[in-house]
């Protein structure tokens, strides 16, 4: 069977205008480090001045770059910085070869544009435990540093893309004491990992002048309420990364503490979170998760997670079943406290159960009429405290099979 | 679409010849719970001296069935013991009713027995919020109690059945210093659960003469290293619950520690996990995976489930997909401790990957060979410690998704 390459029923209508960051310019180049007939490599390259933050896997079998990307995120410079990712080998479980393709990239990217490779970050994704051909990426080096332009960020959200089926871009314009301040940022991802496919990377940019250390506060803390909060199978790549850079371009000074700054970001994480998830593998709905009244916020966590990544939930919203016992079995299951007969359950505004059993009010047919809508959200109060959390999913359907089991990597 | 009905492809070739176990008898009937056509309700009975043990399942939403068997089960008694399981309505999320309705039916066995309500033990399994029509059960308990006998166990493990493909049963002969000893035991389950489906029950029985305590101790134990090994989607029942009688007609003495019957009963246990993991809910393969050299045990079962569990593995499984860099990424977010340069993967014999990367002498070739057999072992050495476990799982296939997306409950 033929890898499945419709846009997701999911997508923006449009790939959206992402503010000029000023400060950061970009390139892309077809370097075939595996696919054919189109960009495989972006370089950002950010001026000099500019703070660097960012977050990545916590799998235990990280790959190269983001093992190296680790290594320098927490120091201070005043040279400017570098990003580049290359799709279609992940460069992870490469043992030894894999740190020497990331110092190889480095070391090219440092030539080229004058900047120590302390500050050339590197990103891969794609097929793992396969030598990267990293000559590919580093004989494009040159055309990349010379095609460098402000404009180019919508052509750099789509050489990363892999199983993505459409590229998703994010940005904002905040209006602040000292003056306008611009967000952008692009994403891709789609399941958590496959090889040939996957991982998530994010990228974020602002003209904002910002202490490094400020802006990795904001960065870790808006990543734990968004990016954090959205699963597609459960399964988390060995290359997750988040890099964000703030130029000082703009002039205007910010700090952790400033709100409309920080909403502002928060809303262009959510959206390219919410993205990832529309774009998951054979997604057909998106779902919201919404869990309040539990014992504390990290249960509360704990129950949204097992709602979101159980797959008798997930195929149940796929048949637009409002199949509400499962849910109550995922709470069940999922090891945090629960009360069988506090349990409130809600699909959308409809009350489902209650009191330990189906609401006296409810009717199945508006459950059911609920669960035909392309998004769905599914409402639980444990009952027993003041915790809530939230988390974004998506449905588990015939095509999450085809896409990860019909064809051969 | 229509309910999937075929019978699995890993099914045994036929139901066994279960031993026939002095002092317990058994009876089915059609009580049209849920279900027409086909039986519905069993009663096995238990002669005055039996003892019982069991476990079940640690849902925080379990059934009422579930809570009135835990209620009762470590009381000692000289009265005898009947087990009576209906299929089709799960009797969980029920609120008080469903309380009312394991009365009821203890008091309608009770009645007809002359047992204590206190030694009825109920199962129910099918449908979960929905309630017990338990009257249907209770106008069935004097025909049951009239065509109760001793070799009626097989058809006792088809009237529990909800999804399953085929009943599950198994047995074992031991022979002792003072005389042989009979197991016999079937069971129920295809996904962990769904109403109108699934749930884990299982029932054994045996004419040793062992002391309560013992036999619990023996049953935890082993359950532990079987039933609590295997999982089908990471999804866990309101209404999982195993019950064993031993009823001492054999006038065979057994302790905890006669290591002999230990390893008969694990043996029966295992056989009876292995077929609810081949009948799984759209299952083509059966999967051990075996995890060595984990920091501790508990880390290695986190390891075995993390693989086990991954959408992403047991899709590639059931693409024949000989993708290791799946099983790299599952011991990766498992949470328990790896290192990526010490992993090494196997598929069968054939090692896959070590060192941080794949194996040299590994061809692909290979191990998609290995993937084309109906029985699948995938074998990870952590190389960080003497920690070991084995879990067993199928493939996550179109079939599952069909089973639970493609039509309503």
């Amino acid at each position: 069977m033929a890898k499945i390459t419709s846009v997701s029923p999911l997508a923006p209508a449009s790939f959206p205008e992402l503010p000029v960051i000023g400060g950061v310019r970009f390139a892309s180049a077809a370097a075939g480090v595996r696919y054919a007939g189109r960009t495989d490599v972006m370089l950002a390259l950010l001026d000099p001045g500019s703070t660097m933050a960012g977050v990545f896997t916590r799998s235990a079998t990280r790959s190269a770059n983001v093992l190296d990307c680790q290594a320098k995120i927490g120091a201070d410079s005043e040279a400017g910085a570098a990003i580049i990712v290359n799709s279609g080998n992940s460069n992870a479980f490469t043992g030894k070869a894999g740190d020497g393709s990331v110092a190889a990239i480095c070391a090219a990217v440092a030539g080229a544009t004058g900047l120590p490779e302390t500050r050339v970050f590197t990103s891969s994704t794609g097929v793992i435990g396969e030598r990267l051909p990293h000559d590919r990426i580093t004989s494009k080096v040159g055309e990349l540093v010379a095609a460098l332009d402000p404009g180019k960020g919508a052509e750099a959200a789509r050489a990363i893309m892999t199983t993505d089926t459409f590229p998703k871009g994010a940005g904002a314009t905040v209006s602040l004491p000292g003056g306008a301040v611009k967000i952008a940022g692009f994403a891709k991802g789609s399941g958590m990992i496959a090889p040939d496919m996957a991982t998530m990377l994010v990228y974020l940019f602002t003209d904002a002048r910002i202490s490094r250390t400020d802006l990795q506060a904001l960065v870790s803390g808006i990543n734990a309420r968004t990016f954090n909060c959205i699963t597609v199978d459960s399964d988390t790549s060995t290359s997750d990364t988040l890099l964000m850079g703030a130029t000082g371009a703009s002039g205007v000074d910010v700090t952790a503490e400033d709100t409309a700054f920080a909403e502002a970001l928060e809303g262009v994480f959510l959206d390219l979170a919410h993205q990832v998830v529309k774009d998951g593998e054979g997604a057909t709905k998106f779902v919201t998760v919404n869990v309040t009244g539990a014992a504390s916020d990290a249960d509360a966590r704990t129950h949204a997670l097992a709602i979101a990544n159980s797959p008798l939930v997930k195929t149940a919203v796929a048949g637009e079943d409002p199949n509400w016992g499962r849910v109550v079995m995922a709470v069940g299951k999922s090891g945090a406290p629960a009360d069988r007969d506090t349990l409130t359950i809600r699909f959308g505004d409809v009350l489902v159960a209650e009191n330990g059993w189906v609401a006296p009010s409810y009717r199945e047919e508006d459950g059911a009429a609920l669960m035909k809508a392309p998004e769905i959200t599914i409402g639980v109060d444990i009952g027993l405290g003041e915790g809530k959390a939230t988390v974004w999913t998506c449905d588990l359907t015939h095509g999450y099979i085809s896409i990860n089991a019909d064809y051969r990597s």
